[in-house]
Formats: structure tokens, sequence, C-alpha cells
């Protein structure tokens, strides 16, 4: 390794930074910070689930975005498809190793929200107000 | 209160949840796990910053997504707006107390993000192995 490659790998700046536009973890971003993405990965934290449990568990979702979704986190390592071949078919989704690390996070994140979500409302309360005081 | 009521209110499943396709938290999940979010959330973080900084600290973001998501940041009260009353105008955005819980949170998984592109990239080899071999 020359001394300039090894300069360029001790920059912090250089390495994996979500952004820089054509860096490939814009791409892995979009995955996780995702509506649909986050709650499939928060979802499967505690445990794997079949298909239609993730479906009912996650309000609103679409069969084709679940579908979807499930297939690109699955591309990313995150998740695992275990299907038996039985009739009807039984399929089954995990978190992997990498996955549960991820998911950690969502879950955290996930958490806040749901605790902070009173203070989020009363916020919007204040700035509709102080919007019609500036009209 | 009625009894029924206090064991509603003790049920956690009748608190905010993000599974829930009408609950106030979707809206917030949309707002935080979005690319344009995380991205300004994390770059708040560590200080606060005027709009041309962010704009050019995120790449690929447009001037409409930007003063677009701020707006939305600013109302779900976890960024505020200062503004100086100065030719040109000079505009700073800052984290709230709020906003620093959320963006601790949120950073924790940018950086995950970044320190797992690797294993992301691995995985997407792997999985397109196994498509072609089961072609």
């Amino acid at each position: 390794m020359s001394k300039l490659e090894s300069l360029v790998d001790l920059d912090p700046e250089t390495g994996p930074n979500c952004y820089v536009e054509s860096c490939p973890t814009r791409e892995l971003l979009d995955h996780v910070f995702s509506r649909w993405g986050s709650l499939i990965l928060g979802g499967l934290r505690v445990s794997r689930k079949r298909y239609s449990e993730l479906r009912s568990k996650i309000g609103g979702v679409s069969e084709k975005m679940l579908a979807q979704t499930l297939r690109t986190l699955e591309r990313d390592g995150l998740v695992v498809r275990h299907a038996r071949p039985v009739v009807p078919p039984h399929v089954e989704y995990e978190l992997t190793p990498l996955g549960r690390e991820c998911a950690v996070r969502v879950a955290g994140l996930v958490g806040w929200i749901q605790s902070s979500i009173a203070e989020v409302t009363a916020a919007h309360k204040r700035y509709e107000r102080a919007r019609a005081k500036a009209r």
C-alpha cells in the first residue's frame, strides 16, 4: 500500500458517508430510513414472522410494498426468508445478525417517536398559533 | 375517570403505536424515517448551521426539498429557525432539546449504516449469485 493510499484510508472524510450523494450508503439509508423498512425491521425484532402476520401487524401496508420491501431487505442481508415447501406455502421472515444490529437502533428511534408524540402534537399547535398571529 | 378509562390508559396496546395506520405517530415516523429528514437531523447534531451550509453538506438535496423538510421539522418542534433581519438575510437552523433527543438516535442509525455498508455490499453479491444459480 502506498503512503498516499494509507493516508486516504485514515481520512474519515473519504470513508462511507451518507452525506455524499454518490456514496453506496445512500441506497441503504433509503431502505432503512423509510416507512415500511423501519416498520418491518422493528416488527421482526422480537421474533420471526409469517408473511401474513407481518401484513396484519403493519397497518396500511399493501401486498406489493410489503413483498418489495422484504425483498430489498433480504438483498441487503438484513432479513432472511424461510420457505417450507408445503401446501399452502409456509413463508417466514427473520432478521439476520446484521439485521438485528440495525433493528435495535430502528426500534430505539420508533420507541422515541411513540413516547414523544404528545410533545410533537403540542409543537404543531404552537406553530399554527404563531403562524395565525403573523398573518 | 371511569374504571374502563383507567384500564384503557394502562393498556400499552392503546398507547401511541406506529404500527396503527391512523395513529398520529405515523406522520412523525414519515418525517424522521426519511432521507432528507434523517440527514438534516444528523447534520445539525454537532452545531447549528446556516441554510447554505446545510445545502452544501447534504449532497443532492434540492432547494425545495431542503426548505420543505426544514419547515416540517420546525413544525414538529425538532428544529428552530433563527432569522436575523440583515441584508442579505442570515438564517440559521438549530435543534431544539426535543430535536437533539431524536438526532442522537438518528445519528446512531446513520453511523451504523456507514460502518455496515461493506457487509451489505457483500450481501448484495451473494444475493445476485444465488439468484443467477436458481435461474
